[in-house]
């Protein structure tokens, strides 16, 4: 087991990464104030992990309650919400319930959001069960759920206790789920380690073959690198936002197809396609950092271009971005691999021009 | 115009209160960041105030959204915090964007839950047009919206930039809001402020006939404790829990009641009726002190008595209370006036007698 720290003062927590933490309920018992826990889960996560967890509490004497949601993005909005409310409030939760979030991103994302909210705060942990969210969305408390006009506009900043990143979970986890994760390990590489990116593009193949080895190294890696890009800016005033690289042009997709149609990692994928031929065409990105970016993805079986919407939708939808400052869209650009900035120098035809270039 | 701190490292802010304050644009306006502003009200307060404050500030070239809501604790809920979010996403209001709550305590609670949520959190201020909310619910930062099984259960401490209560609002404010409001200021005198308490017995008639120098001087000293207890314990770790004197019994009496039924500063005053007879019967508020409290409350229009649930509903629905830890009823009770703690001592059994007592 691999353990890093997210160092922000007396939120700080640890990450555990490692081959069937799942088993080991020690790591969670440690952190329970009182023995009392709610297991939010899906139903697709569920029935392969949640008894797991579940009866080791419950041997030691902790009195479990579970909230099965639908699985899916499509369910990440106000009325799924609610059934985790409505069954926390009828099964007499307290504030110093521990919610436990147990599935990938969506259910972390919600979970989070819950336990932020749930008599205005209740501690929580995330136990990732998908790549993408062992690598990202369940390290640095983004949590929120999204609104039929923009994805993630409603949420909070609100730290977890714990991550357990239990890897063979991932056996389980289907290959365009794999590729979809990859897309946000890259995107590492990309904006601030040359290094990764390099050790990428020689070990791929093992990744997408789950080489164990290979897995666990690049999610401590992935980890490592949002971790100290979270403790040095928890709530994004500044260069937490290049975490976002892809994700303004990959949330238009996302909205404007609807929920649940490309998975969240691939509209990133496609996403960081845009932002990088942008980037080229401002004359900051090389054609050959270029070639490589795009050639990465396109070894991992992820999109290097985005859906027809036309570049109009697209920029309409990209205006509902939480990165839009004063009617200003604020992106995150590429100056080389391993060197993001955010600008707002893009004029509205030059980000039209990167999204045609992407489209077939 | 008097001006307090609440004091919270760097998210302290200054309460102003005054006469007239709306009237001036630039207590506003030096705390923008952008020029844009969305004002949530409610249909009551917004037709008489609303115009005011989005003139002045529009002079000044801000630009305002207005959101108008429904009036009442019944649509304090999921429905109608929608609403707020459909329109801010709809005029493209940005996460700088700031929002202000202009009315009360309904509308600060959801505005204030609204600001902490939208986007992962806007700036937002405090415009309270109630004696309640100018004393009580517009400082410290604690934001919600209820749920059918109880109140205020889903919200955040999320702190405003700014509070101004302007003490001529109150000139149109109902007499039941004005008493309700009163019920909010006795419970500073009863947990921890004797010569308050002591003024109040000297001055409730100049309270209920509005006049101007004592109102502002209830203001000002509740504000007073309030911003004290808040930035001492800004999350309701210890001290804070003190200023829910009566609100454990008073939330069952909304909850039961259906929301909107009695006021919350009604619901209150039965409450802490209740806590003081518990207290009593436990042998530590005296006989005297349990009348001096009574009568006060009586002399201000205030209920006495709560409606007849049935002691077994009571803590029915007090077992869904925040206060509730590891199963036991924490309850806010008094020593004497002036001196509150936090006990779970009394025994359901002490606890029902006291509602009984409290019950035609």
């Amino acid at each position: 087991m691999h353990t890093l720290d997210v160092a922000l003062g007396e939120r700080s927590y640890p990450i555990h990464i490692g081959r069937g933490l799942l088993d080991d309920p020690s790591l969670i018992l440690a952190r329970l104030k009182t023995p009392r826990v709610a297991i939010v889960t899906n139903d697709r996560v569920g029935p392969l992990y949640r008894e797991r967890v579940q009866r080791g509490l419950e041997a030691n004497g902790v009195r479990v309650t579970a909230v099965v949601l639908p699985d899916g993005e499509a369910y990440k909005d106000w009325q799924t919400l609610n059934l985790i409310f409505d069954t926390l409030l009828a099964e007499r939760c307290e504030r110093s319930t521990m919610l436990i979030a147990l599935g990938g991103g969506v259910v972390g994302d919600m979970a989070g959001f819950a336990a932020a909210t749930y008599q205005r705060g209740m501690p929580f942990m995330q136990i990732p069960t998908t790549l993408l969210a062992q690598v990202d969305s369940s390290v640095g408390g983004k949590t929120a759920i999204n609104h039929p006009l923009g994805k993630n506009m409603i949420g909070a900043f609100y730290q977890p206790r714990l991550v357990i990143a239990d890897t063979a979970t991932l056996d389980t986890l289907p290959d365009r789920e794999l590729k979809a994760g990859i897309a946000e390990v890259i995107k590492y590489g990309l904006i601030r380690d040359l290094d990764f990116f390099v050790w990428l593009e020689g070990n791929l193949e093992r990744l997408l073959e789950r080489n164990p080895a290979a897995i666990a190294y690049a999610i401590e890696r992935s980890c490592r690198n949002k971790a100290e890009v979270v403790a040095a800016d928890e709530t994004e005033q500044g260069e937490r936002a290049l975490l976002n690289l892809g994700h303004t042009f990959g949330h238009a997709i996302e909205t404007g197809l609807g929920y649940g149609e490309w998975l969240h990692g691939e509209a990133v994928a496609a996403g960081t396609v845009m932002a990088a031929r942008l980037s080229h065409a401002l004359g900051w990105l090389g054609e050959k950092d270029l070639e490589r970016a795009v050639a990465l993805f396109r070894r991992a079986g992820l999109p290097v271009s985005g859906p027809a919407l036309g570049a109009e939708r697209y920029l309409e939808l990209m205006a509902h971005d939480k990165k839009v400052e004063a009617g200003r869209m604020r992106l995150v650009l590429l100056k080389a691999i391993g060197r993001a900035v955010v600008s707002d120098t893009a004029t509205p035809e030059q980000i039209a021009a990167a999204i045609e270039a992407c489209c077939p």
